[in-house]
């Protein structure tokens, strides 16, 4: 009988029912607890709620599995030493091609002069097709891969953009230092699902964003410090960045006083591009403790030299 | 030398240069003239603004070829006895999925409030997953099973309904009378994609506008007459219908006093769904061109029967 500590005490309620039940359906004699000694306990469920912070006690935790994709408020911890798993939720992978496709066609679309248009103005005014509309996805991971092939797959010409250099079909390429200038480029939509680390901050700045094309939109689903929030103010103002539509930020909620609100060319959006849903997320943890416990390499574990 | 007769004044100055640089690459000798003496026109392209109405004249003419997919305006003209081909543009498919999956998308993901948020609220509910959404697509002609496919591709549950059954891959197809309620019962997102035939008119009235899901979304790109007006104002203000998203109405421009306009239950766009785009339609033109002159079947040759 192993023993599952889950240490997110405000997400018991959603997970209560489910994780047994995964663990149950995966064959993996396991109690689920939010209590135990801790070298007691097997596998340690961690989300940045939690309010676990020292893992040197848990001598004989297997494995720490994160519920969230971002692993940045942990990772640098120096009392964890178990292998750490962050959570690559197939239906999180889902949910973010919706918002990124939904949103890309959005502005691709023209969509908001449609929505609020009080002066009834009737102007048949064709876009340009997807064809024509170089999109620009910055970083490849599991969710960024998704969106490039979802929207290539609506014939948007992406370019993807990586810390190593990565293989998609249907997808361009590009990696590195020029890398990234040429895949910003004159791009007209720009998405940022990199994921949050040391260099990746402020990765669309004062310089980067000048280089889309003009009017261009961001979409960030990815982390808030990617992008230099000054910088893009400033890039809102000027017309070189036509719009935003962020639903990540340094600070969550978005404070109240934040220029982002009043802002007429940002769209807010409340973090919920991608977000785990218990049931599938509950499956891709039972999945890892039953391949640790037959000595199988677990998914999606954490470099730590990388910081993902 | 081949004379095509181009019959469509108002848009002259779109295909006067791409038109014949499309048949001269298909290696048809022709003149495109917008005059000619009727006994010398051998093809003539048509659309539902052209002044000519008398084909009788033009007895040598061996095609007429229309620049819109709809050709309810044409289809009767008992003058017309030539063969009568409908536009199907490959670009004008992609235009459309482009229009039917970013708008579904939109009403999926709850963006309006996001889009229009005076009050600033941060209200992280997520929406489920586009796999738990079920969708409707009435019509399975080129148009309805691009879209049909494209939203399936996103994981939307997709059912199509047709005159006659179809069979699409990765779309539950049902057909007649009793497939058309079962293809409406219970869906969240309704798109209208059928041909303007008298068969289709009021295809969503009182009775079909109650089995939707209730709150359901009705995308209309197809043709004004498919849905009853009054029909839908009411299933609106009741709230079995969520919004309704309109591209196409019964006068074009919408009529500035007509209740669509105001309601804030529906979002009105300008015809600009599918919209033929001269470099790919001249390209289909020239290819059916092509075949009359070399004896082979004609492109999407309309049946007068049926009326498309």
């Amino acid at each position: 009988m192993l023993t599952v500590l889950f240490a997110a005490p405000d997400l018991w309620g959603q997970y209560r029912g489910v994780l047994p039940a995964a663990l149950d359906a995966a064959g993996i004699k396991a109690q689920v607890v939010q209590k135990a000694a801790p070298g007691t306990v097997d596998y340690i469920i961690y989300a940045p709620s939690a309010p676990l912070q020292d893992f040197t006690p848990f001598v004989r935790t297997k494995a720490v599995l994160s519920l969230w994709a971002g692993v940045e408020r942990i990772v640098g911890n120096a009392t964890l030493t178990q292998p750490l798993c962050r959570m690559v939720d197939p239906s999180l992978t889902e949910s973010m091609v919706e918002w990124v496709v939904g949103h890309a066609l959005r502005h691709h679309l023209g969509m908001d002069a449609h929505i609020v248009n009080p002066g009834h103005v009737w102007t048949p005014v064709v876009p340009p097709l997807a064809r024509n509309r170089p999109v620009t996805v910055l970083g490849l991971g599991a969710l960024g891969t998704a969106c490039a092939q979802a929207l290539a797959g609506l014939n948007f010409p992406v370019t993807g953009w990586s810390r190593t250099q990565k293989s998609v079909p249907g997808v361009q390429c590009l990696s590195g230092e020029d890398g990234l200038r040429q895949a910003l480029s004159g791009a007209q939509i720009v998405v940022t699902l990199l994921p949050r680390t040391p260099e990746t901050e402020n990765t669309l700045n004062a310089t980067t964003l000048a280089l889309p094309a003009r009017g261009a939109v961001i979409l960030n689903p990815g982390r808030g410090p990617l992008i230099d929030d000054a910088a893009l103010l400033d890039a809102l103002d000027s017309g070189q960045i036509g719009h935003a539509t962020l639903d990540v930020f340094r600070v969550e909620p978005l404070p109240q006083d934040h220029a982002f609100w009043a802002h007429p060319r940002v769209t807010v959006t409340p973090h919920i591009a991608a977000d785990t849903r218990p049931e599938s997320a509950s499956g891709v943890i039972a999945e890892n403790i039953r391949r640790a416990e037959a000595g199988e390499p677990l998914l999606h574990r954490v470099d730590r030299a990388l910081g993902y």
